[in-house]
């Protein structure tokens, strides 16, 4: 048996998010499709860093699978690109160690959200960033994020639907923004991340945009514990899964 | 009676084209639908520049309607853009006089055709450019493109399926091409378009590309008057109807 991880692209838009669901069209069950046809009909699970939900868009996903199919690792690359949908995407293959693990061996997720800052919409750009047309402070947003970075207790800033067992205590190594024209940039890293987390953080950052919040004040929110404290849950199309990072080995480029 | 003068974008992917037709969602049906709302269930047509097929975007495409509705020319876009779905957004409306016709009066029509040279395609982009693999020489292209200005009959560079009668003469101002990194963008203005012609003529730029003609052997198609000599009729993903002017009027910006 080989053990292969494969990094991978998709557009999110039509995908009822990461995980496998049945009558859904999921990523993982178009990529379960594609190994199921190179392996004679034989079912192989795909195991990937984490989940991403419906709309949620992956740049450099990292995913594992293990297969007795004879192929040059770097094969495999062209083999399911040729099976899959074109919003799906193979950028790499490799084989890994035996005990290899695309979601225990995470050393750090890269997350990042767009928004279009403009007034007016743009149909093409519709399921790919959040169009806001309010005006935005941004040096208050970078300082706000610096108030993100470090090891908190981040049950305010994750959803209430999370798993209620187990800490809430994750790092962040950068939580940093940038402007490109109308087009505002949100980069997250860390360790792990709670379920919703990146966008109820970026939807904090921009009530401190719009100077509803003050950036100091977000250290009040962290001591809160509530998430009636944070900013909304932003929406699914502005997030990229952009990178995910392991021992020795970066999914990106 | 006003007459009711409107331009606005569309992203043609989920789109069965411009041109209402029954169980389709098409972008005149979706106008039309907004436009009785708005008149209390009464039917309002409404009159195009012309078509856009299936799949084909557009930045600027003009229609016209008539409405005996009181409402001040600049509010129609934003009634109209509040009704609409995200996939359309109005940029523009203007009362104009009743003589004006959104098909008849046009003076000149500008397609852009993006192509995305890359060895690997982009999974954002499948809808919004054509992925074109293979090395293109621009300089010859670009020659190329000056033998299709000009006054000529365009049989060759017409679909088949076009229209039998009348003249396939017409009058192209521009045809240029234009590298911005891995993106190509192919300029067509002219005053008129046969069926397919733009997705024709860019498919037989990129024989030249290829070295598969020459440049100068555009002028002996243009003499065979038969399709079958031309490239490939390309895939409408990257075809954009980029702009439609008027008299003293122009929908762009």
């Amino acid at each position: 048996m080989a053990k292969i991880k494969c990094v991978m692209s998709y557009d999110g838009t039509n995908f009822s998010g990461l995980q496998i669901q049945t009558k859904q069209r999921t990523v993982q069950g178009e990529l379960e499709k594609a190994l199921a046809k190179i392996h004679k009909g034989a079912h192989v699970k795909v195991y990937p860093s984490g989940r991403t939900d419906k709309g949620v868009h992956a740049k450099a996903q990292a995913v594992h699978f293990e297969s007795d199919y004879n192929l040059a690792p770097s094969d495999w690359k062209r083999a399911l690109n040729t099976l899959l949908p074109p919003d799906i995407h193979v950028n790499e293959t490799e084989e890994v160690p035996a005990e290899f693990h695309a979601r225990f061996d995470v050393v750090e997720k890269e997350y990042r959200y767009y928004i279009l800052n403009e007034t007016e919409p743009d149909v093409f750009k519709q399921s790919y960033v959040y169009h806001y047309p309010y005006a935005l402070d941004l040096v208050k947003m970078q300082e706000a994020g610096r108030y993100f970075e470090g090891t908190h207790d981040f049950t305010t800033f994750s959803s209430a639907k999370a798993s209620a067992k187990g800490s809430k205590v994750r790092t962040l190594v950068e939580v940093s923004c940038h402007q490109h024209g109308s087009l505002l940039e949100f980069v997250l890293r860390g360790h792990g991340f709670l379920y919703n987390m990146v966008r109820i953080i970026v939807g904090t950052l921009l009530e401190v945009g719009r100077e509803r919040l003050e950036p100091d004040e977000v250290r009040s929110l962290f001591d809160g514990k509530d998430r009636q404290l944070a900013g909304d849950t932003l929406p699914p199309q502005g997030l990229y899964l952009w990178n995910v990072r392991y021992e020795e080995t970066d999914t990106s480029g």
